[in-house]
């Protein structure tokens, strides 16, 4: 079994793709991040949800959560809508404070997968085939194939 | 909407479970974490997915991924039954190296449980009632309640 096999759809964006449009894919998607592709579909990031929510909340609000009590829901729509005006490049932190991408190729085997989730605490890899993002693997999607099925009386 | 309302089933494991079943939980549950208890049910560490494997990967192999294809299916087995050897404690990281936990109360807002993720750049938060994990909300699960409804042709 190979990283092309094992490989899922993924929600994928552009720098240029709108930030809020972006965001509802993964919500839709229930994934905890995005993969942004350059013009020609080359991985250039990946975007996690926290970093979308550190580009919403004011820095203010992050350092003393508790005074988010203080805004109604009036309030919470409209830092959201920050997000409708912005597109992803935006919402990526500075590239000096990104890391390595967590890539792997069609050809990966499940360990190597694994290997680079582990060295680059990432929840998922895109996969590549040619240089281009086909999809993603996650940590659960990864498990679930390199475990042993559970018991179905499972209680952990 | 408080934190009680959008809490969520999710993985919930103690530091004597054994680390087979939680990650096959985890695997099951298509999260990419774990909350840890004690014994009292207080929460004590978010386990990510990423941590099973640094667990289960030789870090020679992390250091250098495309090792991994010099091995073949018995021993990628033999790697991860070292889970059914060992406990969830055994699988987190030292307690120097954990930082302050992802945890609001029950009626924490919206807006409050995205500065707690923005802040700790968490893909979710646990959920207290009298100290105890009832529950956590995710990234997507959050930005699905903040953000306006996707228009049902959206291309991000």
């Amino acid at each position: 079994m190979r990283a092309r096999d094992l490989a899922e759809d993924f929600p994928t964006v552009t720098l240029t793709s709108d930030a809020m449009r972006a965001a509802q894919a993964m919500a839709q998607a229930r994934q905890p991040g995005l993969i942004v592709v350059d013009e020609r579909g080359r991985p250039h990031a990946v975007l996690g949800g926290s970093q979308v929510l550190r580009f919403v909340i004011p820095a203010y609000i992050q350092e003393d959560p508790p005074l988010a009590r203080a805004l109604d829901a009036d309030a919470a729509d409209e830092l959201c809508r920050r997000l409708e005006r912005s597109t992803v490049r935006d919402v990526l932190p500075e590239p000096q404070d990104r890391d390595e991408l967590p890539v792997v190729d069609g050809d990966a085997t499940a360990l190597e997968m694994a290997a680079v989730m582990a060295r680059m605490h990432s929840p998922l890899v895109a996969v590549l085939e040619g240089g281009k993002v086909i999809g993603a693997v996650t940590v659960p999607r990864l498990l679930d194939y390199l475990l042993p099925a559970a018991p179905t009386t499972a209680t952990p």
